[in-house]
């Protein structure tokens, strides 16, 4: 196939030379050089596939950028990065210097507004149109473009409420697919399903009750009913809300069909759409992984034992056990607030709540750990995966603040694994039965070790290893970091490596000695110095009126962009050879 | 009046033992009990004034404490307190070491989950539910009292959505009345009231789309019908929802009429319901107030000046903004997570929102701090009031973690005041156009100047001042705190204080003069020691390997109970005598 319309057009003014009969041809264009780009770089596809017709008429009809539009979470904007500019360098998307893979403000100024965590869309977009209102800029609109999963948000919800009753130029699209990464869940869900079934019911609906001009739900792959309700919401004023039906991974039959894959599919055969196998024999498992597989192990003997997640069901493996437990495995949605305090509600029940969030998400519950699970003293387990650097996915995925701002709260017992047994280990130590929360840390990706599956051994919370002893410099880590420790000693061996493995409550039995043992000591962790782990061990060090000198590794106070995790780590001064590089400094 | 009939009750298996005609007379004694505690030892009126006859109706027909029940925010469960154990001990109510002023777990076994903050209430009972479930009590009830105000939040719809699918036995009871602390905001309150009006609407509602067994709307105040239905309710399985309307205040005339006056009227008479009038002349002014004046005096100046406060109109004096450009001021509702991201989205436009939140509340918004204003870095200026020890409202509200989790957040400002002039003039620098956003925290109450309107000055950022000068020993401080230190020192004219201001960015010239010239430094500031402010010194000092001797003086890791600000500094040896005794033992 030739790009014939696709060539043609580097911004949106481009694309509105084409008659509206051309537009399904450019549909097809788009479709195949996002397939195309895809299959070999890697990337998001199902969310992007099932926004083509959408994407192209948006542009199309409105006057972007004047008009300012805000994709929801960005999996699904290549093909709205592919027309405003950035054809050309769409094969960089993700890698270190090339563009980011979600819409970015400093990329383009068609990226009205950086996304990458859902549903903050309609605020955003509210936002702007109050603005341009107070400027006088009647005449401009504002569109959120929003999924069904990530309107059922609570976030997106306070944004509906407040939408409502304003008067502002705001056009809501809820863009029905019935699929986040995993299918979409909840009561809403469900009755969206009855108003797309049930067509009376669009006269009569939640969305009308808000306030909204509801129109809908129409066919997202349509160019003839999109161009028309978005021409005739175009010159409407105040909040409007258009439902189009979509399917993820359009255009496309394995990923229209295995949606949860093709999220995210990897490398696949751009022809045939067959997802290209890897080889993953010998390896070590994933972390994701040892956590799903731990957890079912540990929930056939432990019938107390809860899974609950907010939409990270395959992410986190919790999956797995789903599967043998759908009684007691709960996938709440995007509501990672809802999520925590339900988990409290559980623990006050002597349930033991494992409630797994991504370390980015579980931002979004900070209130919720503070409040309602540490206040209370409440044995909530969380574990928080994709912590530290998490490569391609970028600035708004890195896991680098838990370490930081866990610490701040009392009651709170902070843990990181440095490989698969400590993870397998201290999820066993924390169903036996804790007083307290914890956290538990670790990271996205494979582990180090083939034989993980050891019999299950306590951990003593609160206690540090040696995990090689030496003379003047000890190095103190924290998690899965400790493997480039490891490596990078191997030129050191008369540096002592210590894994702290909880920076809360500190090994204090063990910094005596390491304080008093070693003149120079050097903490490392995959996660913000400003307040994280190594300050942990400076205010030990203060409090105790050593004289030790110190030195903090970790993530530089900046906002680290998207590479890979061996690129980031080196940027920041965190991988073996610049590990390496210090301690020669130092020694 | 006599209290003939709630001097008979103890627990709620007393109350049982009266026949429904009793009630009302019950009901007329709790409220007129409530009122002469109030009245004298303060404390929230209008919301439990409210809820009496609910309160009674619920622990007469449910079996509590076995059935669970949890009372959103819990302003409104002090007729709950005194029915269930704590009525000799009510007049304790908020002091130290007395019963605290919201439901709390270790308090009471009737006290199923601790509140404060809103909207948590679903979730939890939710959890308690499902617990229950799997436990095989089938016949258990769990019931979730919550206010029009908090169910607008997004953790509450987060929760409903979840909620409507399952099958556990919830009653979520929507106690109605229109307001929160100020009158409730948005497109469900528009909707509820429209419910309330034409009740036909009852048929086919918000609430009955999101799956559950609504019934209602029923008047809240009338017995008979309150009991019939709850007793229809208690037998039936899975979840389901009344509508309850209420009067807040409800008893008092007053209090019914000026509502948001009596949310927490401070001494009244409890005869006629005058509140005794205080004498604030020759005061000075409260820290709300000064931002509240401040920012109406910038906005007729800076036509970018936007307010926005999730529900905090009063609280943070932005109300006297709303009175002078109500288009420029916005109450978003208990809705934190969507007031930082709507702030974001008018930044980008050029526009200067203020975003006044509750430091004990912006918890809830960490995340899109980060991701939606940091990340972009994007000039949204957070005013976070009620920043340090709050009082008497204890341990859910006290907002002791700000200065830790805002230092870890790249292109963060935080910037704390030490008097009203400070504050005045960090608004006013801000408002003057920042490449970043920045958090200026200041606490509950009062300052200390009288003569505060000063013209406005520009404070650099990033700049800190010596306030005393000394040998030997150097104070750094962050905040209102410093008045303690001002305070300490007379007795230490030798001991250099300096007001840091800014916790980030540091002022490095400054901190390497201390460093050299002093032996000691003592950081105190009114927030927790483990990462905050005191931390981000020490990682000043580990990093440039000065070997001062630190002691960083702040909030211990613990929660900190209610209490008068002043016994609670005390506590946690943050008072001007514990700074003293701590200052002779170092110098």
């Amino acid at each position: 196939m030739t790009n014939a319309l696709l060539d043609t057009i580097k911004f949106p003014s481009d694309l509105r030379k084409l008659t509206k009969d051309q537009l399904p041809k450019l549909a097809e264009e788009l479709r195949a050089f996002i397939i195309d780009i895809v299959a070999t770089k890697q990337g998001h596809l199902g969310a992007s596939l099932g926004v083509v017709e959408l994407t192209i008429a948006l542009h199309y009809l409105f006057d972007t950028p004047k008009d300012l539009l805000v994709w929801d979470v960005g999996h699904q904007a290549y093909g709205h990065k592919i027309l405003t500019g950035r054809k050309d360098v769409f094969h960089t998307n993700r890698q270190l210097d090339g563009i980011s893979g979600f819409p970015k403000r400093d990329e383009s100024e068609y990226d009205t507004f950086g996304v990458g965590h859902s549903s903050t869309s309609i605020s955003a977009a509210l936002g702007m149109a109050i603005a341009s209102s107070l400027k006088g800029e009647t005449e401009k609109q504002h569109i959120a473009v929003i999924g069904d999963a990530s309107i059922a948000s609570g976030m997106a919800f306070e944004a509906l409420n407040h939408a409502g009753v304003s008067d502002a130029n705001l056009l809501i699209i809820l863009n029905d697919n019935a699929i986040g990464i995993d299918p979409s869940v909840g009561a809403l869900k469900e009755y969206l399903t009855k108003v797309k079934a049930d067509r009376s019911l669009a006269q009569n609906n939640i969305i009308k009750a808000l306030n909204f001009d509801y129109s809908g739900p129409i066919d997202g792959h349509n160019f003839k009913s999109l161009l028309r309700e978005l021409k005739r919401l175009k010159n409407k004023k105040g909040p409007k809300f258009l439902h189009v039906i979509t399917t993820k991974g359009k255009g496309l039959s394995q990923a229209e069909k295995d949606q949860v894959t093709y999220h995210s599919p990897g490398q696949f055969d751009a022809k045939t759409g067959e997802i290209i196998p890897k080889n993953n024999e010998g390896l070590p498992p994933k972390y994701q992984d040892v956590f799903g597989e731990t957890i079912v192990e540990l929930a056939r003997r432990n019938k107390k034992i809860i899974g609950i997640t907010p939409a990270m069901l395959s992410g986190s493996s919790l999956k797995m056990m789903l599967e043998e437990f759908p009684k007691r495995t709960f996938d709440v949605g995007i509501a990672e607030q809802h999520a925590v305090t339900l988990a409290a509600g559980m623990a006050t029940q002597g349930m033991i709540p494992f409630c797994n969030i991504y370390s980015t998400f579980i931002q979004r519950a900070y209130d919720q750990i503070i409040h309602d699970v540490a206040l209370q003293n409440l044995p909530v387990i969380f574990c928080i995966d994709r912590a530290g650097l998490v490569g391609e996915d970028g600035a708004t995925h890195h896991g680098v603040f838990d370490l930081a701002y866990m610490r701040a709260i009392p009651n709170m017992i902070v843990f990181a694994p440095r490989n698969e047994v400590e993870l397998r280990n201290i999820l066993y130590t924390s169903q036996m039965g804790l007083n307290q929360p914890i956290a538990i840390r670790y990271p996205r990706g494979r582990g180090v070790l083939i034989d993980w599956k050891k019999p299950f051994e306590i951990i003593e919370i609160g206690t540090g290893v040696c995990l090689q002893e030496g003379k003047d410099i000890a190095i103190l880590s924290m998690g899965t970091i400790e493997n480039n420790i490891t490596k990078a000693l191997e030129e050191f061996p008369n540096i002592a490596h210590y894994d702290m493995r909880f920076s809360k409550p500190l090994d204090e039995k063990l910094l005596h000695t390491v304080c008093t043992k070693f003149k120079q000591i050097v903490t490392l962790e995959e996660g913000v110095k400003k307040g994280g782990f190594g300050s942990g061990i400076l205010e030990f060090i203060g409090e105790h009126d050593y004289k030790n000198k110190v030195t903090v590794l970790g993530i530089q106070d900046h906002f680290v962009e998207h590479g890979t995790i061996d690129e980031l780590q080196k940027m920041n001064g965190i991988d073996v050879n610049s590990i390496k590089k210090k301690l020669r400094s130092l020694a």
